[in-house]
């Protein structure tokens, strides 16, 4: 039996996102999953969020890769309460610092894979890796520090809820 | 006598980046200009750039930070061979690293002002900061190391022509 990916961005009902929000038609929505201790993204682009021609935009790059391990940080901080990302409270988080070493062009017309490792979870913050692939070799590596803007047993009203 | 704004990406033709290019009709067609030592962008954003309600979205603003950063470090490189921005040989600079801090929500519904200044120039290399403000108030600070991946006076037929 073929088991059906469980994406993370299915469990953030009303996210408005350009990166990650399945309720903006307009944005980038990308879909995030768990392989092993990975979090994986593929993500295919179109020709508007190129940087020049054929190859992928810097800025979409980090945006792919803020937006990926945003999501990665809540459903690292859910599976380290034992919980599953339909359960309560809901968190969100929001980007600390993000730094992109661009090692080579990234291909804007074949898949683009993220992959995403957990370093630390730390109270509100996650410390995370990411690297970027394209056409089977490396193109980018991340460092992001994610931070916990939202948990719903305690903020209410949050312009981040 | 008032004197028009002379834009980098004025002098950037057939450039279709998503960020920057003027040729590229669904871009966000950024526009940068020196003030003094510092290169400034002010960018009106779209709904759906937003991250949440009314806010920006963290990787359309590394964008903006980054096509800015790009373009002043062409600037700048011309203006340390005292030429102007429509003289040979034309360059091209892509990012090395990117490094964003966010320190509070960027609005999505005001202007947003870049400011950039120039740290270092060696060789191909153009290192630089860059603060966003936004309602008067900084909201993320970067530093950015800016490749020259372009030299029309000996890269001829390469992707970043």
């Amino acid at each position: 039996m073929i088991k059906e990916k469980d994406y993370f961005q299915d469990h953030m009902p009303g996210n408005v996102c350009f990166g990650c929000g399945r309720s903006n038609h307009d944005g980038l929505k990308i879909s995030s999953y768990w392989e092993g201790d990975e979090s994986v993204c593929i993500w295919e682009s179109q020709e508007k969020y190129q940087g020049w021609k054929g190859i992928l935009n810097g800025g979409i790059l980090a945006t792919l890769i803020d937006c990926h391990t945003m999501c990665t940080a809540m459903a690292a901080a859910y599976q380290a309460e034992n919980r599953d990302l339909e359960s309560q409270p809901v968190y969100r988080y929001a980007t600390g610092t993000i730094s992109v070493k661009y090692l080579k062009p990234t291909l804007n017309t074949k898949p683009i894979e993220l992959r995403a490792k957990i370093k630390e979870i730390k109270g509100r913050k996650v410390v995370m890796s990411c690297i970027a692939k394209s056409d089977g070799a490396i193109t980018a590596e991340a460092e992001v520090i994610a931070i916990r803007v939202f948990d719903s047993s305690k903020d209410e009203g949050s312009i981040f809820g």
